[in-house]
């Protein structure tokens, strides 16, 4: 089984990460987040989101955002959109990249879409439209892919179904997001084998949370069959909102550390993206949710040559 | 690619586990860790080993923690020994199996095993005839695998010919210990492809600890190549010793998770699994070390439903 040479990050933490986070930053930490992940080697950062600022304040003046970061900067800035307005506010502040959501789950979507599956498909369509005339790249997510926080598990066929309603609506990537962290590694390499039936792989994407740990053996197993375009978010930020406490977003420094360790290019420099983990965090006044940030500060510890135990 | 139909798990928390806690519990506690265990459906359990209290105080008594189980319990007991003098201790104690310890890296052997590895290896000679002479199951572990936490990277032909010696001294079993968790899923695969060539898969375990959050994808990632022993301690007991704040052992909740959700049989009840997980941590007064663990509490707060973010 040959692993692929390479894989993309889409690093979400400037957005599906901080919109999550209690704490509301200023625009200029927002930038310098942004920044040192670019200048950590990461490509493909989601940047902000034009929804209301009453719904989630934690993204307002993504506009700022977009006009502050440097414009030599290496990296595809993406933002959500929830419906036409946003599209074009993303339209006007520059983006290259929009992002649209859609649900898997019909509780789901009409908790948080404020719709059912089939009208929150049909609301997109005219926003699909109007970001390929503006020349965007369009990426749509498929939340609760795999489990709902209300329903429980997702029949895979629905994601398969919502999925390719996406596809149709003319998104270049479309990335399956396991929104309470439940999928094992062979139901995830299942759905992505039987999706790739239908849009070619290369336009799929994993995004998975690590609530239940499974999200890196998720990104192992779905590499092997060929996915390259995995979600993260830097010192897992976010969290899980459904579960207060838990994990979310996988955190960007583990899937880099495990693709690193499998020789799998992945471009980026995990003592710098380590560095924005600290930056961030400190800002936000929490520790990294990332096992490597963890181990990292744990070994610069003088303790640990000290512990002499006959053990396993 | 067929993944095995069935897994066992080698639980090493109330050895390997409690070992590295601070606290030092009564034998009726730790009996009644092995006997939940046993009760979850674990049938290979690590209770304790034959050191030196004065070394080792967590394991004091390990005789009357095997002479106090049920003597009905439905599991393989096995306990860690140093030297002849502790196997004898075991073979009086009715232990059944016995597991030496071996080092693939020659400082930590030093300073762990107090000699180097081919003099541990000639210390163990006697101990693993002596056990087979008494008609005991025989494991032998090899600590630094992958790393060591004094020498950085183990060459791999390195951790071949310590588990190779370890074969011929007569093992059944050869657990390759991650001991400070640095392996990545291809290296663990590639060591275990490489070792079986010289022995038998089916007498191969991979001990994985999660340090740096890589434990399923590796474990994952070597059942895909047939191996079917896979170690780990309920509630991530013990910690990482050379890491102090950081994960040790992967939690066998975890593991169980990846493996149901996978649809592989463990024979393993997980909700009560997660109960003598439960258990044993209120009694060590710490938070299990397990994301499926703090998953369910965090579900099972009533915050979850409260939420409503437009989010991937």
């Amino acid at each position: 089984m040959k692993l692929p040479d390479r894989i993309r990050i889409v690093e979400v933490g400037p957005r599906d990460g901080l919109q999550n986070e209690r704490a509301i930053l200023p625009v200029a930490t927002r930038i310098e987040l942004i920044e040192r992940l670019a200048a950590a080697g990461l490509r493909s950062i989601e940047a902000g989101s034009f929804v209301p600022a009453r719904l989630v304040p934690q993204m307002a003046e993504t506009a700022a955002v977009l006009a502050g970061v440097d414009p030599c900067l290496d990296a595809t800035l993406s933002v959500l959109v929830p419906n036409e307005i946003g599209l074009q506010a993303a339209l006007a502040a520059g983006a290259r990249e929009v992002a649209m959501l859609a649900a898997a789950s019909e509780t789901f979507s009409r908790k948080n879409l404020n719709c059912g599956i089939d009208e929150n498909l049909e609301r997109l369509r005219p926003v699909a439209r109007a970001a390929k005339e503006g020349g965007l790249r369009l990426r749509g997510y498929v939340s609760c892919a795999f489990g709902c926080p209300f329903e429980g598990r997702i029949d895979p066929a629905q994601t398969i179904s919502v999925a390719n309603a996406l596809h149709r609506l003319g998104c270049d990537e479309i990335s399956l997001g396991d929104t309470i962290g439940v999928a094992a590694p062979l139901p995830a390499r299942k759905l992505v084998e039987a999706l790739s039936r239908d849009i070619p792989i290369e336009r799929l994407a994993g995004h998975f949370h690590d609530t239940y740990g499974q999200a890196l053996a998720n990104i192992f197993a779905c590499l092997e069959i060929g996915l390259t375009i995995f979600d993260a978010s830097v010192a897992g930020l976010g969290g899980c909102p459904f579960a207060p406490g838990a994990a979310g977003n996988v955190a960007t420094e583990d899937v880099v550390y495990m693709l690193q360790g499998s020789g799998i290019d992945t471009g980026v420099d995990l003592e710098r993206l380590l560095d924005a983990g600290d930056f961030i965090c400190a800002r936000l006044g929490r520790a990294p949710e990332s096992r490597v940030a963890h181990a990292r500060r744990a070994c610069s510890s003088d303790e640990r040559s000290a512990r002499q135990i006959p053990g396993g």
